[in-house]
């Protein structure tokens, strides 16, 4: 039904890996690589040219790389200058700007927006309408929920901009805000609804606005079993590297603590 | 000046029902069937192949049916495999997903996310901008504004999956989040940027983070005039089954209290 | 790479000024007039019909005025009957409704929604997914960060409809949601996450559900050096009619006190 090479415009600067498929009304422009066996698919734009293209006659296209074996949903833009690892996938519509660096396995929902100049990690799994301000910095196997917004400026308008920074394994649910320069420990879960002003400890449930601490999230049980539900990688796997062997095992190989 | 038959593509295996116009740039996959006089504006996709069609040589299209006299605003994205009722109306920029199914006369407002397999009855009214998460149950006459999220997973990440449960006539307002499994009771109204985290009695008028009741909704009283503005369809009839003879007769002849 | 004339259509009862650029995808209504050197990027509606366009026969497009050096990006829809100053600029994927008046030097972030019959000043700035309700008025040199709601019916549904009134040089920090008819005073501060349910008086900061008076905005210090941030335009000026000679003697010019 689909790929049927209909008013699609590829530039001859682009580079396109082995088995590509790309959409019906989808543009590539100048300096894209896109990786193997990846998918681009309906009515998108990749390599979109940063805003001096518009006044600069001297303007060129950075490199925008999107690794192997990727799916980009319709109608997503993708600008110019930014780098993307193996198995990215996103949603429709989703916006992301340039100077931005998203590492492997990782997927961005539909209508999610990436103010670029921003660095994602691994196995991150963004849900549907989240905005990453710039500057931010969000580690890895971090899963954030619909409407959660990542600020950057304190004292809106300053010359100032500084994103949050957000440690491996964080639960952020949904609506929430995470304000300027606040750091995230490792392995927190923000409830939803919440507006983050501080700076959060390892392993934190918080909740409310502003947030405050909870409790520790190794004591939250899961209501299903009776079992703790944190560390959530003890109990949920599906597409990440513990997979087959378990979080502790993988952990130990891994030499995390 | 729309419908110039440009850049248009309908499978064979689409079925159009009479009087119905196509806009331009739009895509209409196998499996679709659309009812007579309904207008499918510029932009949009209708029969969008669901994830396994990427990888699985054998998928064929699921049926996606939509009902008489609907019209599907530019940009949306509609996905195979939903039924939808007669006088659908879609803002711009939808996606919904497989597995939906929508009753008659109810509208979804642009930029709305219907993430699938769930259920919305008749004369329901979306603003723009909501978030349905799958395994919700929305029943009639239910008015959502926009921002409005409803959620699923009550420990992220979890395998967990079970969606709000809305009566008949809730009126949920701007900005709210449901939490999963929550089950709010008929005629009851959410205010403002509330987090609704524990089930609401029939009638009820909630507000908060998390949401409490404040009061009876029967007890709010209108500026304009002084008299109980709810139930709403007591005052509020434009598009409504009981536009013409008024809610307490229309009740009566639907046997319901 | 891009203005290729790829699959453009441009009625002829459109008027487009000098050392405009079009770009391709795009489609220009009747009665759509762009001032000189505007660029209208891709996949770009201008002039989308009203509704009633889809079933009355004679019915006429009204007028759409986009004024010179303005810049609307990729996949924006702007409906018949708005009309726009000088250098406005659009994010992706706006949609402006009927009866917009927007004035000079304003920008509308990505997502954008603005539901129409408004009036928004010069200067402003809208960041991201912002939804302007019906019946809204913005002043001049309002900022709005993401997320940002302005909402009109007081108890919905109800057959009233009346936006909010946002005095000149408002800050409107991200996921906050005003009320209905609700007044903000010039030079107003109102804090992330916040839900704006009364009247706020001029230079005031607030925050909180419901939104609560903290202090007034000239008392917030900088922590970059213990300056006064508020009013804001003393520090601020990129892109601000100040720019060259300071906020104080502008003001003075302009007879502001």
């Amino acid at each position: 039904m689909k790929f049927n090479n209909r008013n699609v415009w590829i530039s001859e600067k682009a580079k396109i890996g082995d088995n590509v498929r790309i959409g019906d009304n989808t543009t590539i422009y100048d300096g894209v690589e896109i990786g193997d066996n990846s998918i681009i698919a309906d009515n998108v734009v990749i390599g979109e040219p940063q805003n001096s293209y518009y006044n600069d006659e001297s303007y060129k296209n950075p490199k925008t790389i999107i690794g192997p074996n990727s799916l980009v949903r319709s109608y997503s833009i993708i600008y110019a200058g930014s780098t993307f690892g193996r198995n990215l996938q996103t949603g429709h519509r989703v916006v992301i700007r340039e100077e931005t660096s998203i590492g492997d396995y990782s997927s961005i929902g539909s209508f999610g927006d990436i103010q670029g100049y921003s660095k994602i990690g691994d196995y991150c799994r963004f849900q549907s309408n989240i905005v990453i301000a710039q500057y931010s910095e969000i580690g890895n196997y971090v899963f954030m929920y619909p409407y959660v917004i990542l600020t950057n400026d304190p004292l809106p308008p300053s010359n100032l901009c500084k994103g949050p920074i957000i440690g491996d394994f964080c639960q952020i649910a949904t609506h929430s805000v995470i304000l300027p320069s606040v750091r995230i420990g490792v392995h927190s879960l923000v409830g939803a609804n919440s507006t983050v002003s501080k700076d959060v400890a390892d392993y934190s449930f918080v909740v409310g606005s502003p947030a405050k601490k909870i409790k520790d999230v190794r004591e939250i049980i899961s209501k299903e079993d009776g079992e703790p539900q944190y560390p959530w990688p003890l109990r949920f796997k599906r597409g990440m590297p513990w997979e087959q062997i378990g979080f502790d095992k993988w952990k130990a190989i891994k030499n995390l603590d």
